[in-house]
């Protein structure tokens, strides 16, 4: 028996998200399905994370184990015949027997695109189609509160998280490239919704209905009141795991 | 009675075509439905030529003919909301009553996008995602066979034509940008699959299946003997019309 990882990018456009659900198209419900297909055996994969429906992957790492001895290079075209064309294997290689694609990774990587120009009908899956400006500015001061190791509790619908509710966020960037604001978060984890929640919020402080008051009286305190604002799906790309 | 000129541009992914149908969405019908909508009143357009299913458009000119003053800029924002996000309106200007967004058009330029390289996920509808290498120079000198006025009555699936078969491209360009082939066709007018099937028998010369000769074989030619290779829709994008 030996261990594999690859690396998978995918268009969250068509899939529910990724874990996989009993019916509907999730993308490990895909991968676990060519997997089987072409080892002729039915195969389970374990992934950094889950990705929620609509959200996209430049690079989402998954283990699995198998115990045929894997030509790397031809099983991966072969699995990238196999699935359909939004899910694309970019690596695979062996890893040793105990490696971990969810417990062992340090950082996390995501972005977010909110687009404050025109809409662009080529890109309406792919950002968050706003159309408003933003006041830059003021959403980096706010983010900065938010970086570091705190209790994000009411930036997650999670009722309960085994690790509890800190994490620590080492940077968030915000930067303005033409008619897009790309938002760009670093941590050794986050929970569901916990990005788009922060997304949403500094949203709002952008366009000046809210401001660093509402971060400061829901972080790190410990009455529950989860907060209302969250960004769309499509405008979010889990782009690195390292580690 | 006053005679408007819009500019729009669509992700073709889900739309039957541009033309109009009794069933299924197409653009036309959905730009007519949104027109008739605001204006109260059945509304008609004519665009400067159909696109195929798949295919976009980055600027699609089509006019209409309104009894109501229109604010330009509150129009084109009002159409923008009714619209569905992928069609977008880019400009809106009155024109001479005599103006016809398709008779009048001088020359029209169309771009197709052969993806050469790996799958990318994120690309899927917005290029051929052909996968092997092609060879450039052989396809540049065969493109120069098409230049000029000729009859490609082989190159379309029209049974026939009321202007004849008869074309005139302008000007070809194949360019390489990274793991991309990029076609530019400027001329007078194309006919239904015509790009198509030319970037079709351009990618067999790329792929070394055929030569130059198949092309002399069917062009300028009174035996008519419709050829087999057709590029899919998805690679093509109208990209301007010029008047």
């Amino acid at each position: 028996m030996s261990r594999y990882l690859a690396i998978c990018s995918y268009d969250g456009t068509n899939f529910l998200g990724f874990q996989k659900q009993l019916e509907g198209r999730t993308v490990q419900n895909v991968l676990e399905d060519a997997l089987s297909q072409l080892l002729n055996k039915e195969t389970l994969i374990t992934a950094s994370g889950r990705t929620d429906a609509k959200v996209h992957a430049l690079a989402q790492p998954f283990h699995f184990d198998c115990d045929k001895d894997i030509d790397l290079d031809k099983f991966r075209y072969s699995l990238n015949r196999v699935l359909p064309k939004d899910i694309h294997i970019s690596s695979l290689n062996k890893v040793e027997d105990d490696f971990h694609a969810r417990i062992n990774a340090k950082e996390k990587h995501y972005r977010y695109i909110v687009n404050v120009g025109e809409s662009n009908p080529f890109e309406i899956n792919y950002v968050y189609d706003l159309n408003r400006n933003l006041d830059l500015e003021s959403m980096i001061k706010a983010s900065l509160l938010l970086i570091g190791e705190h209790n994000f509790m009411n930036f997650t619908s999670k009722e309960e998280d085994f690790k509890g509710f800190v994490r620590n966020i080492r940077n968030i960037t915000i930067v303005k490239q033409n008619n897009k604001i790309i938002f760009d978060f670093y941590g050794d984890g986050f929970m569901r919704y916990m990005i788009r929640m922060i997304v949403g919020t500094l949203i709002e402080i952008g366009l000046g209905k809210i401001n660093d008051s509402f971060i400061k009286e829901n972080i790190d305190t410990t009455k529950r009141s989860i907060i209302s604002y969250k960004a769309p799906g499509n405008g979010l790309y889990l782009v690195e795991v390292t580690y």
